[in-house]
């Protein structure tokens, strides 16, 4: 896959070649045959990742949702697939797809927060959203048609294109009893988790998936977190660090995104974007019940096989998080009026779905599961 | 839409046509174009749906699949959606399909439990999964495969294409403080839940939806469960019963699925089998994000402006549930080897899945909500 795709369109009309043909000598042949079928141009579409290749859940629900456009297309949309470094950087997407050298990204769209903190919001922020809310905001509270203002200001247009479900809190060396055990940690976490933290006196430290594991191990950093249990067991931190830690503040359900060059959504069709539209979400759905299938057994494996233990964030440190997680939002809201508009839907979409959530859900899997398991 | 679709496919092959034309007169004006666009066939599509036509949520969302299949394929699927009673009955679709003929219906498996039990598991059971859960079983835990078992021995081939998330536990005239609270109610409640409360005493009736109101304003029925506070409100039961009861146990997150004829589906391209199944994902991921969002606004309306008073089911109801549960069970599991291999399947999947959606999502949106409400 490491051929470059061209880059222009290849609009062919076939009904204006079937006029002409219908209008000589072959009228007679092509009229023993029913109505013409109607014609299909070929388009190529080059996506760029930010995903290695074949990365469980993240890479792979990007590859899936490739082939799935150009399987649903019948062929029309020839879809290149360039995993992260095959063509770009993976934090490089953005502006390849802007620039129209590259026509579509799969990424998590906080990788943005340098061009516009209002990205975070459709990635994951801390005290954010679940995956069943975020999906309610995005698609029926408005969450899409300020995701569109968003990054039409910087040439892109982008759709939710996965789920990776409710990220872990972390590995960590020691105890957290208390908020004041953070203070002075040099931790992995990107984005605004990695601000929350610091407002609580530790170390935010950013790192790419491939050299966490040797800097845990070495003692340079103290703590990192990652994803969930189905990824992190593959990372294999249980081997450098012994408390494991949720839930997670940081990332209660990160949106992968698909974007796209917004020339070029300009000057797709109805059907085009239909498709594009039902692949993505279709891949939303799709990716979050494989995280969810996958985790469940990762986390059994880690238990009795590697001698994980669990530990659960208390309340008091939750307090701290929350009284953090004020701060940095305060931030967010004064960059500019749209991203405290866009801080003001997500967080009105989120105290009024989840107080339903939490009412009808929660309440049902807690009696349901405390029966379950007698 | 009231016009009869035609029956047959219609397959063209545009590039037998194309050969026959280009071996003609026509070959020098032909050539004057580039290589020719592939071409696409007309597929007539009827779908029959167990909904009245735009009943939100449930038809609003088979409605809105339909045109997505013939949005994203360009006319290639040419869609004819029936609503309830406008082909054949709500419950007639599935031999309405298996016949060959409407291609497709929109449905909940579990009206076709008549045929065989196990399609309950695809739509709804009592003590079953949540719509995340369920999905990470129908995708990545063996669920899908077995559904094709079941379904191809009635000549049918099904997905989950929609789901309404947990249903409530209904609209009551009186306090239901004990299990012995529901000896001799007649409560509206249809399927294995209908049998769960058989169990307890209780007579369940199966009522169309059309006159459930009137039944329960005149005493004729005790009590009902339809959906969630926005189907609920739209039925008007607050004028009738003052309780509404959370949360349910007998539906947990309700799948609707959409099935094809078995014979067309095998004939299907793999770019056609992809379109669809990209398709009814999406709706799978869309309506319950509909759900979600506007059943809040609907509970917050039924509380404040029409004076509903919720209750909980308490614990000790909760254990009466798993009892008679178990015992409803057992009578699907006799049916046959594939009723019990289902069942197996099912739970299976949602003990190891609800044990981690417990652990972490729950946790969260616990100790989120408590901090956000303050």
């Amino acid at each position: 896959m490491s051929k470059s795709t061209t880059k222009r369109m290849k609009r062919r009309d076939f009904m204006k070649a079937g006029a002409v043909a219908g209008g000589g000598a072959a009228v007679a042949a092509a009229s023993s045959f029913p109505a013409p079928a109607v014609a299909q141009e070929r388009v190529d579409i080059a996506i760029v990742s930010s995903w290695p290749r074949d990365f469980p859940g993240l890479g792979t629900g990007a590859q899936r949702f490739a082939q799935s456009v150009a399987d649903a297309s019948d062929g029309k949309f020839q879809i290149t697939y360039f995993a992260a470094g095959e063509r770009v950087g993976a934090f490089d997407v953005f502006d390849e797809v802007a620039s129209g050298n590259s026509q579509g990204y799969h990424a998590a769209d906080y990788y943005a927060t340098g061009k516009h903190p209002g990205f975070a919001y459709y990635s994951a922020v801390p005290f954010g959203m679940t995956p069943a809310e975020i999906n309610a905001w995005l698609y029926f509270g408005g969450g899409q048609e300020l995701w569109d203002e968003l990054s039409g200001e910087f040439g892109l247009k982008a759709m939710a294109c996965g789920n990776s479900g409710g990220q872990w809190g972390g590995w960590f060396n020691k105890e957290i009893n208390a908020a004041s055990d953070l203070q002075g940690l040099k931790m992995r976490i990107p984005g605004l988790g990695g601000n929350l933290l610091s407002k609580l006196g530790a170390s935010p430290v950013s790192l790419p998936g491939g050299q966490i594991y040797e800097n845990l191990v070495s003692g340079a950093i103290d703590a990192t977190e990652w994803v969930g249990p189905w990824n992190d067991e593959a990372m294999k931190f249980y081997e450098a660090a012994r408390y494991y830690y949720y839930p997670g503040v940081h990332e209660p359900g990160t949106v992968l995104s698909f974007g796209i060059n917004a020339s070029l959504w300009g000057r797709f069709s109805r059907s085009d974007r239909a498709l594009f539209e039902a692949c993505a979400r279709a891949e939303n759905n799709t990716m979050l019940a494989e995280f969810n299938a996958k985790n469940g057994a990762a986390l059994t494996r880690l238990i009795e096989d590697q001698g994980v233990e669990l530990r659960e964030f208390s309340d008091a440190i939750y307090d701290a998080f929350a009284t953090a997680a004020d701060e940095v939002f305060e931030e967010t809201r004064q960059h500019s009026p749209l991203a405290n508009r866009i801080h003001e839907s997500f967080l009105a979409s989120r105290n009024e779905v989840s107080r339903y959530i939490e009412l009808n859900d929660v309440n049902y899997i807690q009696k349901r599961n405390a029966r379950i398991r007698r």
